[in-house]
């Protein structure tokens, strides 16, 4: 029974400590040179270039090192019946929900504008927006999802959901459906993208569905670069439709030297940051499936591979 | 019965517009000039220099404009039995929390460090503070202090509080008295002070105080300028005891063009705007104060002018 780990190495280091830790019984491989082929039985990725997966012919399954399972699933050579699992982690679904609360404080008391202001050495109030005033709608009510709505209406903000089926959380106006999309749209003051990325979601926040947003909407997005036709925000924001984006993901990652988010004085890029996986709790997710895996018995955080999450 | 409105202009003028609105009974006077002294029974103000009061027989009330009296109790000739009230709003108090939360989020999660690599097209993340592990310590718990001390706990910072007697608020540490403070300090990675402004509270974050801080800690203060000994905070992040800190008030407003907190890179110093009053909410505190002076009935939110809040 062993492991291999297949990651960059900023996170296949401590995933593979953690596995060795939590699991002394169990061989842990971390990267594919010194790995016995027949001995893998679960693998740990990101994304799976085409001919790895074949090379292990006692696959009994596929973790995802993260809560979006998007670059796994579009491995080419994925057999049909292979399970994929995702990580599900209340404290990162928390701590991506601290990284939207902060961009969207941040632009709701224009707190960017003021720190301009403190660099020119000039003391100037401006009206404020109240956050009891400033709507926010949340795209994906997933567990990510539902802990940044849950958050943003425990301070006071009124927060509106849109996901596939209604979600009735407390606080929370439902919407679902196309219609319930442009109607939340219309109503959101700030955006919070949390969506999966699967081909119904991908670039689905172009021109169309963002000139829906109010004048001076802000844009978060902790999903996936995809979600976003970046050109398409750039433009909205320049035509001053609307006032900015806090984009924590990116098509590519880094975007490339020439790419307007780097020097936007609209956008905030952060570097894939939002979320803050705990590589203790992967480690036991990954180890507790296996053993499940072995047993017949189901498994935890199984992704539904026809929704793509 | 005539009332007095004696506030610099930004203030002055949408008070005044929101007491003629709400109490067309009322005689309403914008500035000295034109008022008919023996008429006016309160003044709505923010300080009062000497000689304003005098000049006013039939003075019942004396209003202040916001929460913090400390201008208004420093007039010299404010006679012994004046009665003061002061502003309770709590869309106020929410503001204020609001802006605690986004200086303390933006702490937590590094994102001015993030900012400053976005500037110069830098692609790195850093390992994560996780707002579960940074306690927040929240000096004063008045209005202001405890729903600043409610968010924190609502979004999942371990909270403690110090005052004068222990407030048990839910999810919120009691801390009291000077061992109290020391006890508390040691345990603050985010120190908030929303005290108010009194010969007790004066100078209290100084060199003594803040070094029993934790290393790193930060510092954000919506209180008043005067409760920070400013060099002494300066010195303590320049050293590298304090990561930084958020100022949003001044012992001199603005700050002079010399003082360093305009240019320091790990101070976030804003125009005095945590605070966002509603007028139309000034404007009716002070007149039913009025009517109820006239009634000799209980007046609202009264400061009790020996404890100076």
């Amino acid at each position: 029974m062993a492991i291999l780990v297949h990651l960059p190495s900023f996170m296949a280091v401590p995933i593979t400590a953690a596995l060795r830790e939590a699991a002394p019984d169990i061989t842990v491989w971390n990267g594919r040179e010194a790995a016995v082929a027949e001995q893998v039985e679960a693998i740990i990725a990101w994304g799976l270039k085409p001919g790895v997966l074949p090379a292990y012919p006692k696959l009994r399954l596929v973790c995802a090192a993260t809560a979006g399972v998007d670059k796994l699933l579009a491995a080419p050579d994925l057999p049909p019946g292979m399970p994929v699992t995702r990580i599900v982690d209340p404290g990162q679904q928390a701590g991506i929900a601290h990284y939207v609360l902060a961009m969207a404080l941040r632009h709701t008391r224009a707190l960017g504008r003021y720190a301009e202001q403190q660099r020119r050495g000039e003391w100037k109030r401006h009206p404020g927006r109240d956050v009891s005033r400033c709507r926010v709608g949340v795209l994906g009510l997933g567990e990510i999802g539902s802990e940044v709505a849950r958050m943003f209406a425990a301070i006071g903000y009124p927060v509106s959901g849109w996901s596939r089926s209604a979600k009735h959380l407390p606080g929370v106006t439902d919407f679902t459906g196309d219609d319930g999309l442009d109607a939340m749209l219309a109503h959101s003051d700030i955006l919070v993208c949390t969506l999966p990325l699967t081909p119904r979601t991908e670039g689905m926040l172009n021109r169309q569905t963002l000139s829906r947003l109010p004048k001076g909407a802000f844009l978060i997005n902790v999903g996936r670069g995809e979600h976003v036709v970046e050109p398409d925000l750039v433009a909205l924001i320049d035509e001053g439709h609307l006032a900015g984006a806090a984009l924590d993901v990116f098509a590519k990652e880094p975007p490339s030297a020439d790419d307007p988010v780097w020097n936007h004085p609209r956008i905030e890029a952060t570097p894939h940051i939002a979320a803050d996986p705990s590589y203790e709790l992967v480690a036991r997710q990954c180890i507790e499936n296996l053993r499940r895996a072995r047993d017949g018995r189901e498994l935890l955080n199984q992704v539904d591979r026809q929704a793509g999450y």
